[in-house]
């Protein structure tokens, strides 16, 4: 039995368009240091960027949550239910969050 | 008068070679996505990612602190010392930090 | 049915050991803020209460999920083991954790 | 010469009166425990005291750049005014904030 049940499709596409944003905003950081721009802007920039990438784990770990995890609960697996909760622990108890 | 110093040049080097791992890493990331990887090693490696850019902003941060402020100090004047530190309360007192 | 099953014994006590010695800090910052100490000393002592009491948070909430958790796991209720998830993700999302 | 300045006198006064609703909060949460009260509502109020802890170290702290950080820029004290900038990196860039 396999319960990892993955990204839907919708989120799918949406989180790809991000990551892709981030990928072409990573790049004007290289430039903007690369032209001696302001330490002050690089920094915000910088920001911005780890900004837009807690988003997109929110917007992942909100489809985990309402797929994987739901299915857990569906299949009445315990084993499966007490592995789902571990890892949102894990996840959601780093410091960094 | 311009007080304005930039990254030096060893500095410069480092964080731009982290920032084109980071890129790497963020390229990454969308091939897991496009490969239908489990959700929670995608999120694993986003706050991978945001640690590895908050990381960049400090080594930045640093940096200017012991150039750009330091040179703020050492002209004495008042009004661009004011500006610094008025800078360095909005950059730190980010909620995302 | 009732699923709630509160703090065990043994946690109970280190927890209100804890919170009492959180009280007794309190107090001291108090008599410093009254005694004009100074200002960065203040929010030292305030930012290690906070780190105190985050630590007390994270003892009550690895108890929850060993015991509050796991008995709706047991229990087989799949609405109760919705409402535990929704709770955990409440808790751990909030932004200033 | 000294160029600390503590708070000032409307400052102390918020302060102190929200240190003492913090201590109210904190006892509150005490009698919670011996109660048996839920996990989850234990969590929310620390979170809630922690939250009151941070908006008051805030204060303090803006209030310390209002007057001994100024003060130590009017004072044309170099030395000074790189120990201010110091103190404001380690007390901003605390990984907790």
């Amino acid at each position: 039995m396999v319960y990892i049940v993955n990204m839907r499709a919708e989120i799918k596409g949406s989180v790809l368009r991000r990551l892709k944003r981030v990928a072409g905003q990573v790049g004007g950081i290289v430039r903007m240091v690369e032209a001696d721009r302001y330490c002050i802007d690089v920094i915000t920039q910088i920001a911005a960027v780890r900004a837009a990438l807690r988003r997109i784990e929110d917007e992942v770990l909100g489809d985990h949550v309402a797929h994987c995890v739901e299915d857990a609960i569906t299949s009445g697996d315990r084993d499966e239910q007490r592995r789902k909760v571990a890892e949102l622990m894990e996840v959601l108890g780093r410091a960094s969050r």
